[in-house]
């Protein structure tokens, strides 16, 4: 049933660090996966990705069924070889931004049908076009199962009904999936922020069985006092011995919580969409470089992160260009921003495996805090 | 006289290659100078446009004089160190953006006032206020003399007095230059299409006695046939034992008939503007990455091209992220473009040493043309 071998390293109270090992290379944990929307990182090429620290990244079902087509990136090779990322790739679902970015979208139990947000063309995906699409057109290496998800604040009743059919939908994934040697599928635990759901959902994923758990349904606007929460309880229903996966999270803070209550796996938008708006995020909490006090600041925006942008140009100098609005601005920004989040998980995992990974969150917390207030 | 050694290594007909050693580094001739705007190549970091073959960038006076001021350029320890730029840099003198970007020009013998198209605030631009900001605060390695331009077409009156206040100018420029060890200064030769204006030009400032010259005043209109006729002679009028470069040109084609006829230097902002707008230049002309054609061709935009954006990705994937409007499109064409570029150069510098120039431009404008017919 484990596709993927998964070495857990070290523990430190909930936290963990260790390895999954993939066909495509090694994934440390814990691990942030930037995003790779429509078969690109935005605004980054693959090698500046790789030399952020990044050992994977996410594409997005939805966006390349869409532009160029699964079956486009299948004749021109699988997503790996079109966008020249030869590391493990994850795909979502699909299902998130079909109820998010798609103009009308309409659930049943067999599908859910949408029209594209791009020229409302009328699409469909069901488990098992998902299972196609991420695992055979596309190619991924870690396919994660189409749930359904609601909106927060939930309903106990809606909630517990979407749990429900995503759990059906998981069954439907796992057989038209079947069990691989070289790609794993990822089961998605929701339930809202309301703990009897969570505990029910991950049973029912319990037993339909995955390679990896995914924790979904959060950073939906609960905040993240709420989230923490959640995550209090959440991960410690899922395997021990498995990957779990915190979905489209978040803030480095958010990361930091999570690590410290089990996570090992994370993906957000966050670091490449807030560096083409001119924010970085640092160890003192995010800055825009747009702000006139940078205009003659000659420090780095990281100096101990290994990344050009991190450590080489100079806050006056991406002020500059931020002010400018040039496109290296951009380029620049969501590079630290991605390398800032690798940098912190690694350093995550090096508290973990020393076990001090407590006085590592509060210390970063504190330092995030005051800047941010 | 001579700030910079310039080496010839081979002739052939008119045409030259050799080498203009810098403090900061050779520049292998003939040479093509990236736009470097506003302190960054468009799209690229400093290492892609190194690795794009180029081994000398161009800043413009009058963006950085506006923003983020040459005095802060200056406090920020120079041009070179601001955008981490660590070989030579060309700097222009300020005169053509006056004269094309801003809202309000006025030329008086004395200097040219000016509105700043970014907010309207009042600048002025003497001779001696672009050398005490290209040579002092931004720090460049080759300045340009401030000169005054016409359009085309030119009254011959006109292009005339044009060109004598540029040469008053340019003596004034040299005054307040000195000679120095580190850094060059050159003339600019203007005259419009008129021969015998381009003589008198020449004649002027050859009795001033300049480091380098260029030819300015074409491609501004005049179209590529025109452009060669002034070619035909214009380079010859000015010394052969120093740099000749042709300001602001050009397209491929443009490049191998002037190197053919003399000239030695270029600049264009065509390879990256193009590039963000997704049109690449290939040895068959030039081609637009939206056209469906290259939906799912996987060929390269020049296999033979040493950089990643030439060689790696595929005509498919760059077609997939033009269409999306991703910022990688306009980085990877950006790159390619400049790439390109610096190899043609670097293969006509061959052609020149292996005496068949003559052979090389026929063979590349048969191939540039066909794409375009």
């Amino acid at each position: 049933m484990a596709a993927f071998p998964f070495e857990i390293a070290a523990t430190d109270g909930a936290a963990r660090t260790g390895v999954l090992k993939t066909p495509r290379g090694d994934i440390q944990t814990p691990a942030f996966m930037p995003v790779g929307t429509a078969g690109t990182v935005k605004a980054l090429t693959v090698d500046q990705v790789k030399a952020s620290g990044a050992q994977i990244i996410l594409g997005n079902t939805y966006h390349l069924m869409l532009r160029p087509t699964a079956e486009r990136v299948k004749r021109l090779g699988g997503l790996h070889r079109f966008m020249r990322w030869d590391g493990p790739i994850l795909t979502d679902s699909g299902g998130f931004q079909v109820m998010s970015l798609s103009k009308i979208s309409k659930v049943t139990e067999d599908q859910v049908t949408f029209q594209s947000h791009i020229d409302g063309s009328r699409h469909a995906l069901s488990p098992e076009r998902s299972m196609e699409i991420q695992a055979d057109l596309l190619g991924s290496d870690i396919v994660m199962q189409l749930d359904e998800l609601v909106a927060w604040p939930a309903e106990e009743a809606k909630a517990g009904e979407a749990l429900r059919r995503s759990a059906r939908w998981g069954a439907r994934c796992r057989a038209a999936f079947g069990t691989r040697d070289t790609q794993a599928l990822f089961g998605i635990q929701q339930g809202s922020t309301i703990e009897s759901l969570r505990r029910e959902s991950s049973d029912r994923l319990l037993e339909i069985g995955f390679d990896g758990y995914a924790i979904g349904g959060l950073a939906v606007g609960e905040g993240h006092a709420a989230m923490c929460e959640v995550l209090d309880y959440a991960p410690g229903l899922l395997p021990a011995d498995r990957p779990r996966y915190l979905m489209g999270v978040g803030k480095p803070i958010d990361l930091v919580e999570a690590v410290a209550r089990g996570v090992d796996m994370f993906d957000c938008v966050l670091p490449t969409r807030s560096g083409r708006h001119g924010q970085a995020w640092t160890w003192d909490g995010p800055i825009n470089l747009k702000n006139a006090r940078f205009a003659e600041d000659e420090t780095p925006l990281a100096a101990d992160v290994d990344c050009p942008a991190s450590r080489d140009y100079t806050k006056a100098y991406l002020h500059h260009l931020v002010k400018s609005d040039e496109i290296l601005g951009q380029v620049l920004l969501s590079w630290h921003n991605i390398a800032f989040f690798q940098h912190l998980l690694r350093e995550a995992g090096a508290a973990i495996r020393e076990g001090r990974m407590e006085a590592f969150r509060r210390a970063f917390r504190a330092r995030q805090s005051v800047a941010e207030g």
